[in-house]
């Protein structure tokens, strides 16, 4: 079995871009420009809990890096450098093809954002990934979930559902004719990155879609003092046209999490602006933020009935 | 049991000194000083590897901030922020107790380095603690592991090997009658921040003692491409002294892991500066780095004979 450090230099260590000391060393060098503030999120993955053990490595690696993108996108931070800390049970610490696979999926989205990857550990023991990425914003000019004013226009990015449908499929309380699409959206997220940055000066406040729909909206809710009101008809509808029951399917859209897209709100005279940025993703305008009970959601159909809202999304503990 | 979002805010969240915004949005956002280096690790400590599952909560919770506090220590930096993701078992997660003992220690330590605790992660798992930790150095007067000569003296902080003795008075490898100092070094770690600090401008690498001192000294060694001699009756004799059988004590002192001292070299002409800060922690200077074959080291004994060397350190993989 290779050791430690043969597997660090091995497998985990690339060269780096913009990074004054990276692997190597008790600890990595990094230099954030000037103006610049350094934003900072950590995210861990357990097999068993976040994906399945024997999910295909490339994948893995792409969303184990994917997701932590994702936290600086909905901050419209510029994704820079990243730690990887793993613990690999023994047969995977000796699986080349699966470390080699892992490592080629996690490096090419770094490739694709831009970032570092500047250290980490490597250990025994279950099988687990934690990443803690830095990004840069412009001094003051981070997207927060508090910024979000009554009257707001509510919008989201992409398909959101699609990727619990994909899980869905997996888990066989779905049989999807054409899973493709879906099974895509939940192994190699885009993060909104692009969109983040140009919605600096834009957008009052936003967040990635991790936990679902519903529960990530009641977050900016929560930070800002406000409720919503959502039109079904405006939501992104590919998740209900995969063919699936149309009740799996609305839950899917509204409390599916591991999409990754962004949920944000802005004033309405910026919605032209807004629309302009559907050459980078699709956008939907959903609702509307009004200064009701705080925290709360209401869900219109086409008839402007309140549909019942069972699930709001994801907690690991609950 | 209590929600995910529940845990964070009851337990993981703390009040920020230095830090343009904390827990509770998807990233946090930290401001490293104009003219600073970011210094950047990242641990995991898994049960079982790295400590047992009924380890008291509050010891763990110090040691899993402690061992990341030690590599800013290592680069002579100044601790500042920390993220910290745990998985955590379902048991431990409605086991407040244990939840609140932990954070006892974890902040205690934080305290006490003057680290802001910004943000994380909690969620289900094999019980899992992972620290990325941040320290502001001032551009290019971070020590290396590479910046070693040829001629310096080897010294080392405190007394390593007392740490690996307890835990071999825990696994009943010895029976020491009085292991108390022996199970303070393993599980309240002191780092050397203030040595760290105190060797910028002067040490010409550093590491601190993690896997073993001949072990971590061979990383200063392949990273410098020299050798060292070492003179076994210059080592700090605290763990030969404990009344461990005489093979075991030689071995926690030379192999065992987990003292966290620091392990510098620094020019002769420094001997008295250095000596100076024997104020700040016990220092021995126990060798000489020569240009034989890389990676060599020589232990003598009083009357300069070789003593063969049976183990260089730890491997989670070997």
């Amino acid at each position: 079995m290779p050791s430690e450090f043969d597997l660090i230099a091995r497998y985990f260590t690339r060269p780096t871009r913009h990074t004054t000391l990276g692997v190597g060393d008790d600890c990595a060098l990094i230099s954030p420009r000037p103006g610049m503030e350094l934003v900072v999120s950590s995210d861990m993955l357990v097999a068993d809990t976040h994906f399945f053990a024997d999910t295909d490595p490339r994948n893995l690696g792409w969303k184990t890096l994917a997701v932590n993108v994702s936290d600086l996108a909905a901050m419209g931070a510029e994704p820079r450098w990243a730690t990887l800390a793993l613990a690999l049970p023994a047969p995977l610490a000796a699986d080349e093809a699966w470390l080699q696979a892992f490592c080629d999926g996690f490096f090419a989205c770094a490739e694709a954002y831009g970032v570092d990857v500047v250290g980490g550990d490597t250990t025994r023991g279950p099988l687990n990934l934690c990443v803690t990425i830095f990004g840069e914003v412009p001094a003051g000019q981070a997207l927060r979930r508090n910024g979000a004013r009554a009257g707001d226009d509510i919008w989201v990015s992409g398909t959101p559902g699609m990727a619990a449908l994909g899980l869905a499929h997996l888990q066989g309380r779905v049989s999807l004719v054409h899973p493709e699409s879906c099974l895509d959206a939940l192994h190699k997220p885009q993060p909104r990155i692009a969109l983040g940055l140009a919605l600096r000066g834009l957008a009052h406040g936003a967040i990635d879609v991790s936990d679902g729909l519903l529960a990530d909206l009641g977050h900016i809710l929560a930070a800002s003092g406000l409720a919503a009101c959502l039109h079904l008809p405006q939501m992104p509808s590919a998740a209900l046209n995969q063919g699936a029951p149309a009740e799996i399917a609305l839950s899917c859209l509204l409390a599916g999490g591991d999409d990754y897209e962004l949920l944000f709100t802005a004033p309405l005279g910026r919605r032209d602006t807004i629309q302009q940025l559907e050459h980078l993703c699709p956008l939907h305008r959903i609702g509307t933020l009004t200064s009701g009970s705080v925290g709360e959601i209401q869900l219109l159909d086409a008839n402007n009935i309140s549909v019942p809202l069972a699930q709001r999304g994801f907690d690991h503990f609950a």
